[in-house]
């Protein structure tokens, strides 16, 4: 007994996250993992006979590299590593499309997908449903739990809850860490405060904004991670009925964008910045409307199981409600409202972005494995 | 591929938390489990050749055996459904010393143990040893999610910080739902308010505390738990280091008792319940004072790792902090303050006991090992 297998890990995308998570896979005691390919966005490196060991080398071991990117051939080589004493694990670290799109493949060569990329799970519905096939057919596990909230335990909750029998009735959330700091800033209960271009210009400054705000403020990330909300629930083959509709893709979720319409299309991050207090007014007419209801606003994600509804908005929360005064900072904050979780929800919050509780989410699913 | 061996359960204790179990256990859709046994304090049953299927008929089916428990047969029973297609474990609802005791025996037979019982866990050294050295020698798995904080994934949690390398810098938390209860009610920052002993005695009828107060009021549960914590940080292996002292059990942790000391050793809770009142002076003297620096009184736990201490005691908590507005009803609330997440916690809030969500405790970790 007691015989661990070796599980082969291979990291697409080696920016902040995939640094970090690099950082934490190499400093595991014994470890049962092996880092045997890195790919950037213009070198790879496969490399299972001589496993990269130290953090201070694998930089060094990928810019000496000639070989490009090539998923077809990555495929074929980690295909070969999938044995009975050998397992395979992609940890995409990216944020493209086009990486999402080869984990059908993945799962169906038994290769494991672990992954803070939000395209596959919140994208085309074939996509998603091509992924949960070939995982069913091979074994290959899909593990996502950094696409939402990070490294706090959102997923993995929302998937403990399903699989033992209990309802959902309703999650409802803050799940951008910069919608979070924006309107901890702009709207803590008072009838006046800074401007609202004033708070995202600092909140670019500070980094915490896209380089375009239009980015965060037209509210799909939040939408992205609804949708995968949404389909963890309504696609997990739990016998526990849900009206949830099988969104077709994030569009599908009723998503009120915070970019004024005027504003739409503006090219250059810059110029939207220098524009946006044209509209400060009418920010600071709904700031005073919510003080006037002893309400604060938060900009939400609800995945409503009840009605059949997901949607992110601005709304008004009420002045104790742990939106207005639990929350600060960038963090995020969820409520699963569940037939067990009643009537008061179970709760979880922290910091829902950032290299390394991203990297750790991360690595803890890769740990899920052993 | 996809071949999922069978996982034969043992359910030891088949009480309120049990029955619970055996009934989310049996409605999985195409379920890796069979259910093979069953011991209740009078009785057993090994069922391998015709596992338990139905939620209707398996208190006919303990009704009926004349077997009388007896664990070293259970232990050579289950043993022998040991193989390399064939997984075994068991679940102990109990929360008996006795069975505690058998885990290690259970675990060199290669059979995994899940339990919300703990005893095992918080109690002598020798013997959480004992079990951390027979899991590592053949593999078989000990979890404990529900002994802390019930379904919320509170050691889960701790586990993935500490494995993935994060520093834990201090863990503290409402961890009793009956303290909860009991300060939820009677110190909402006002000055005055209901008498410690009427909100006790309410606490009582409503069934949230022990049939005698006392085994509430005096603080093991929570020095129980934070043991547990304790114990899972600095006993993890981890190469990060931590100044926790190894708890030779839970009667190592600082415990400032709320049992009036001319209350202890009050043999029934009823004699307990008429005296309290004679006491209730004092406790209002703590509400006064605290009110006057704007706060509440709140039975918290606390894992000190930096400065290498764990304690339960009533504190003080300013109005505005989370254990004073997000809290309500019985609910937990944990947080975890490390390298990663800081200054901010990572915060985990919602029920922590009652048999619904411990059962999905217990039944969450039984999917960990498919």
């Amino acid at each position: 007994m007691s015989r661990t297998p070796v599980i082969n890990v291979a990291v697409v995308g080696v920016g902040l996250v995939g640094s970090e998570f690099i950082s934490q896979l190499l400093s595991i005691q014994s470890s049962p993992f092996q880092l045997v390919s890195l790919t950037s966005s213009s070198r790879t490196v496969f490399t299972p006979s001589s496993p990269i060991r130290s953090n201070d080398s694998w930089k060094d071991i990928l810019a000496k590299s000639t070989e490009k990117p090539n998923f077809e051939i990555l495929t074929k080589n980690l295909s070969s590593l999938v044995s009975s004493t050998s397992r395979v694990a992609v940890i995409d670290n990216t944020s493209s499309d086009e990486v999402a799109g080869h984990y059908p493949a993945w799962l169906e060569a038994g290769i494991n997908v672990i992954t803070p990329n939000k395209k596959a799970y919140s994208g085309e519905l074939g996509l998603y449903e091509r992924i949960i096939r070939a995982s069913k057919a091979t074994g290959a596990k899909f593990l996502n739990e950094s696409t939402v909230g990070a490294g706090l335990p959102v997923i993995s909750t929302l998937k403990e809850l399903v699989a033992t029998g209990d309802k959902i009735k309703k999650i409802e959330g803050v799940f951008s860490g910069t919608m979070s700091y924006i309107f901890n800033e702009f709207s803590t209960g008072s009838s006046d405060g800074p401007s609202f271009s004033s708070v995202v210009k600092v909140a670019r400054e500070k980094g915490y904004t896209e380089p375009h705000p239009a980015d965060d403020l037209n509210g799909f990330d939040v939408a992205r991670k609804l949708t995968i909300l949404s389909r963890t629930v309504s696609l997990s083959g739990s016998s526990v009925t849900t009206s949830l509709p099988p969104l077709q893709s994030f569009k599908s979720v009723q998503t009120a964008s915070l970019i004024p319409p005027p504003l739409e299309g503006v090219p250059t991050g810059d110029e939207f910045i220098s524009r946006l207090p044209e509209f400060d007014a009418e920010f600071d007419e709904k700031r005073k409307q919510a003080s006037k209801n002893n309400k604060v606003l938060r900009f939400v994600g609800v995945v409503d199981a009840e009605k059949g509804e997901v949607k992110a908005a601005l709304e008004e929360y009420p002045a104790d409600h742990p939106f207005a005064t639990s929350l600060g900072g960038s963090d995020n904050i969820i409520m699963f409202h569940t037939e067990r979780y009643s009537p008061r929800p179970l709760i979880i919050q922290g910091a829902g972005a950032g290299a390394a509780v991203t990297a750790m989410g991360v690595l803890g699913d890769l740990l899920k494995l052993t």
